[in-house]
């Protein structure tokens, strides 16, 4: 007898978990097409040559094997787990580039592999629920606005309070260059500076010390990643602290741009906030990330930005983009953990027909059929005992309603129907049952 | 530069393929759903040990490794790619045994890779849409017959010609008990019978003669397995045989109370067929397949039985079962290839809104809100291009309407709406139009 264990690093959740878990990635999903944005899937596997076509080789990566090693064809080893839904997008519009049709607009919800230590309790098997979209030589900046609209869409469905915080990093590089800060240490500056949230302003001023920052520069540096708001104040805030450059300007032209086009979104779940990084070397503008106000220890659940030159590596065109990526499963790992979410079905199962006994198992299943035909899932409970242990069955996997369809007479089409969370339970005609449902329109599926 | 390329085994679809494959695995999670089975998704990755407890260790198992392997934790080279999501669903049922409720009727899709030769033509990465039901001690009868209604739910929604054929594991072992074929040598005949379909009765003739068995069992053997039709010919056709047997004839008693409970399904789409034959060890009972008639070549898309000891390596109860699983993946790649399905909707955007110039953004934007507030997929165009250009980019991506709102002024609500198949165009307030919409119902989501 081998007793199975989890694995850690590798999460599973409960059917009611799941349940809940799908439930969002099909609101991603909704909201997703609904914006026009088309399903990509790619292989989990890529050559590691393309994983690493960036550079980014490193221990993260997990690479595939054979069980009887001298079965292996050599060129498995060359083959790797994805580890973000990023790398194989641009390899893959890379590859299929002759027939697609731009501006391409992509979802694409995988699970996505990372070998990470399982002690920092991070997830190495996980989903993420991504969009982008990649134009030919020039992407319309309204696009950068499109990425808020769409995950504000997606949290709100959810029933989630979140906050979108943008940044730009021509914004960042610009102001950095007019304080003197060039070159290299633009970016182990900017790596300190992320880390501000977590470690306090008194670390970082003396990690950027530690880079040969001058003290003017180091207070400078950190004013400015403290600046937050909406466009106005931000721009205020920017000219207070004596900061012009080129880049900046532009850089803050797009910001304001942004946070014009998402006027409509209520006012606190946007805000502009120069603490931001995003320090992935092929984000060259906007940024975002998005925190959940009521879990500030989760950090940023929803991340991305734009980027000029993503493909560059795998096509020899000009295909700029913008995209924003879910982390999944972190995000409802924690929801569940802090209770946030609990939940109760352990099955989309919407009515149990009770079994009153052997003889009555084909009006049963006719009963069943109707409703399954409504759109109604349903059971039969499988084998005619006690009433009230069937009824105790659909109670403890929460399924809402039992149908009782004993006193069923097919001249006379009647069912009784019990609600189970208020007990109410009505006698009704089979049919005009349905069409009161079907009126009522189909439930959310929110399980 | 890296010019990406395929991997061959892994295929990847076409975005216009993918809306297709999605609508297949959303018409089959759909029926799924309608018969109360709940999703499950277990880990990508389970240990080797697991993996092989049914003795099933070969060449076929991916194990995992890591790209820099001094950083390797020994461990990583025990998990393995599951490939097959069966394996899955009894560790999971086992390690989650205190917390399930029983029948657990769970559906589970998911990607499962094998590590097939890719010269063979088979994929090594694929979907597969699997329901299973496990029950405590004894799994009535009545799941047997239910597996065959779902799946013939899921084809007939999906518009695909079927014949599911039905055959039981212990009329097989029973007759070939009756014929004096016993032990070992049952499931090496079996293996040969099983071939009937392709190599033809003359050559598995010679096989079975290689192993012994004597000319008038031989054309038993053959004139059993090419018995089908519905119960009343199968029992009269075996009886013809001369053959009878204790357990030949219980499974022949529960194959007739499947095809009984089955009466309701068009008489085609079901057959008793005692040449299949399924020769995993863990099926006892119930077996299927499920042909295409129009795509004989394809063999059977979807196939499974009923299994006595499923979890008996993991778990000290006793859990018998019974499930079905489509092998999605190779099924929608030969409705691409046959022709069957040939997908033309690039996105799932409903309607384009053209961007008429610069000033009607807003106006643009404010529609195609109103749009996705009905629930109707919209992109607006990006840029104020020539307008037959932004049509043709609809036409192309086969966005099937698209709005022109220059003729808008928010005090009347006009647009012209232009189906782009016909060419008909109407010119409607906006509101009402939504109404029709809505009243028409959400339209099927076949792409």
């Amino acid at each position: 007898m081998l007793k199975p264990r989890p694995i850690s690093g590798f999460p599973e959740w409960t059917p009611a978990q799941k349940l809940a878990e799908q439930y969002l990635l099909d609101t991603a999903r909704y909201v997703y097409e609904l914006y026009g944005y088309t399903p990509v899937e790619t292989a989990a596997i890529e050559r590691v040559e393309v994983l690493a076509a960036k550079g980014v080789v490193d221990k993260e990566i997990y690479t595939l094997g054979r069980l009887r090693q001298e079965a292996a064809a050599e060129q498995d080893w060359e083959y790797a787990l994805h580890f973000d839904l990023t790398v194989p997008l641009a390899r893959y519009v890379a590859q299929n580039y002759g027939s697609l049709h731009f501006p391409f607009k992509r979802y694409q919800i995988q699970k996505v592999w990372r070998g990470e230590r399982p002690q920092e309790g991070r997830f190495r098997e996980f989903y993420q629920a991504d969009i982008d979209v990649l134009a030919e030589n020039e992407l319309p900046l309204h696009f950068d606005a499109e990425m808020p609209a769409v995950i504000a869409e997606v949290f709100s469905r959810l029933g989630l309070e979140f906050k979108i915080r943008v940044n730009h990093r021509q914004v960042l590089l610009g102001a950095y260059t007019a304080l003197g800060v060039e070159g290299k240490d633009q970016e182990l500056a900017l790596r300190e500076v992320d880390k501000l949230d977590k470690v306090g302003r008194a670390k970082v001023a003396e990690a950027l010390a530690g880079l040969g920052l001058a003290t003017g520069v180091i207070d400078k540096c950190l004013d400015l990643a403290q600046i937050q708001g909406r466009a106005p104040q931000v721009v205020k805030a920017i000219e207070e602290l004596g900061l012009a450059e080129p880049r900046l300007q532009q850089g803050l032209e797009e910001l304001c741009f942004v946070d014009a086009e998402l006027a409509h979104l209520p006012q606190d779940s946007l805000v502009i906030d120069l603490g931001i990084v995003r320090g992935l070397d092929y984000y060259t503008g906007t940024i975002y990330e998005t925190i959940l106000p009521r879990h500030p220890e989760l950090g940023s659940v929803c991340s991305g930005g734009r980027y000029e030159d993503l493909t560059g590596q795998f096509i020899n065109r000009k295909l700029p983009g913008v995209g924003i990526s879910i982390g999944v499963s972190r995000l409802v790992s924690h929801l569940f953990s802090s209770g946030t979410w609990d939940p109760q079905r352990h099955c989309p199962t919407e009515v149990l027909v009770i079994l009153p006994s052997e003889e009555a198992r084909g009006d049963c299943g006719t009963v069943a059929q109707r409703l399954r035909r409504a759109g109604i899932a349903t059971e039969v409970f499988p084998k005619p005992i006690n009433l009230k242990k069937q009824v105790r069955y659909a109670d403890r996997k929460g399924i809402p309603r039992v149908l009782f369809p004993h006193k069923f007479k097919p001249e006379e089409d009647t069912v009784e129907v019990k609600t189970l969370a208020t007990g109410e339970q009505v006698t009704v005609s089979l049919a005009q049952w349905l069409e009161q449902q079907s009126l009522a329109g189909a439930p959310p599926k929110i399980y």
